[in-house]
């Protein structure tokens, strides 16, 4: 109430945050659900429950790559959530980082189909660390941009949760640069980064 | 309002439910609305109303495929509804349940394609079945933790109502698994105890 | 505001509409904007701006059963809406009707596409006319019992406005029950009668 | 909370804004993530990152039109953000109109996948600076609507903020006529001028 109060009534320079996250949880729960548009049903010829078995068994690496991207977009969305939990106003600079954010969350299903359908090639893998590594920068630099400018900010916010909270903005782009990294090594194996995220943040929650 | 004031702005450790809320409507929607990408319009070399007629006909099993996954999704959907008219704050740990129950929400229009397709195939029944037991039970540990932590939910929730609600959540694991058990006899007919349920929630809800 | 505390302060056993609204919105937006996938972009071994202009001729048709689905979609929208305006509370029935009424309105991008396709199709022109049908029947129905079950709307509610609601839903049965009649006649232009509603809605609101 | 009222418990004629916002939002965020799908992961024969590489080259024009189709579409839904910041009221022809403008906004991207497949024709360019036209028009349209009749908007509004809104409204259709003009051109580079409003709206902004 009180941020739509400011976004509205008393100020008209400043756009309200409501509609941001309606629109930002619209693009993300659509780009979560596409991903499964990249597991096809398997056509089989002559189908019976072992050919069926066999082509549900190939299909792993696509499961593997949905899982992974909808995780991925998964933190994306809750490192949104927070920002937006803090952020109390909006401005034009603010909606164009968030659209640009947006732009490139929406390139993920497209990112994690090329991956998922050619897990051995080292571009594929480096594509999809890619569009991981510039989503984590932008939404750091938007969470940067909103709480320097203290107008867009809860007055009340703990200055040292403001600092907590940039830092971890920074680990999807952290692991991503060890993916890509890893992906000279084995491009099969070069995602596992991503993997150690939630144990990280966990571990931030508690001290 | 009572729980974006207790979410915001005394206690910012605690989120907002408003959020998981929108963004599982938006899951749930594109989910339910992908179905129908299913059913394929038929392709006819020589359109006729005879040749319409029979393509519909043989679209059948999609349709009934098509209404039985959007009744399932809705179920689901309103167990959810449910969850969240009692749960009043969210923590980390709850949030990770809620995008869990999603990624395996997201995964049922692609379950429901390939049941759809090979109504004959015992493995297409059980991997669809496994996708409910699966999402069921995720829901049921939802609630579980929801309600044991009692920060969680609304103070004044009565406890015999908690559990009812508990109780029904395993509703659909049991159809699931007695689905299970009847795709050994009859593929084509083992999803029938799904539409029990509604029957056995109405009169749950009398009782 | 109102409409929240008195679903889930006082009364535990009534839903909110809020969550209802927003899944509604969200499926009526996704049916919407999947009408669009119906219109496939011309496919050009030799591409030029005649071939071009002669393919998008070609595709009149399908832009024609775009906009008019839309248009009906939009209706069923209205009509959502203005019930919902009025709609206080939800109980569980209420709630299925409204689950039955949107797993109708989802298959509309599936009628409208085969209708598209099939223009001069008689069984392609029912088959759309017929989901409109149901749907409006579903939705004169939902507001039918939402209306009688005198604790679910707003008691300052006069009464002869609702009866007026509920008389307008009856126009898109009334025009489908008129195509499927032209249908026989020709199945081209049967679908006339649906633009005449938005003229006869007019002049209801002014009377 | 001062528009849900004034919506729905003084005066029963007049429609709220909040659902308008939510289909629009969902139609917004769905057309934005369709884009996506215009561009196809590569299928290669004999992958290897020499040929994934040249793929991706080929794909540029593809993801140039994506980023631009998004980047207006963004424009669009700050454009309806920003005009149903004032807009407090809605009647049944603000409602029309702006399902007049969805249905061509939910066309974008069809025009957007005919652009990027057809780089160098004239035809499909101008297909999609028509599409840009109209849709501003309507937009523009929406608003004078909106403004002209007074009880549809804020009371306190400033009328030089009003006729500078309208003003700005109008940077799209412009917009999309010099863009008309260039296409005879060069239909490749024709879309140049859609890239310089956001700098014209940041001078707008200041001044």
């Amino acid at each position: 109430m009180v941020k739509n109060k400011a976004g509205t009534s008393n100020d008209h320079r400043w756009l309200t945050t409501k509609r941001i996250e309606s629109l930002s949880d619209g693009v993300f729960a659509i780009a979560m659900t596409l991903l499964v548009l990249n597991i096809a049903a398997p056509v089989m010829t002559d189908p019976s429950n072992e050919i069926l078995f066999d082509k549900l068994i190939e299909l792993i690496p696509h499961f593997f790559a949905y899982a992974m991207s909808f995780f991925l977009l998964a933190v994306f969305w809750i490192i949104h959530h927070k920002q937006f939990s803090t952020i109390k106003r909006a401005n034009e600079t603010l909606l164009w980082i968030n659209i640009l954010c947006l732009m490139l969350v929406v390139l993920i299903p497209f990112s994690a189909s090329l991956r998922g359908e050619h897990e051995n090639l080292q571009l594929a893998a480096i594509f999809f660390d890619m569009n991981m590594l510039v989503v984590g920068v932008l939404f750091y630099f938007q969470y940067w941009y909103a709480t320097k400018n203290h107008r867009l900010i809860d007055k009340d916010l703990d200055p040292e949760l403001v600092r907590k909270g940039l830092r971890k903005n920074l680990l999807i782009p952290g692991a991503a640069l060890v993916s890509i990294g890893l992906s000279f090594l084995s491009p099969q194996w070069s995602s596992l980064p991503y993997l150690i995220i939630p144990f990280v943040i966990a571990k931030f929650l508690k001290s």
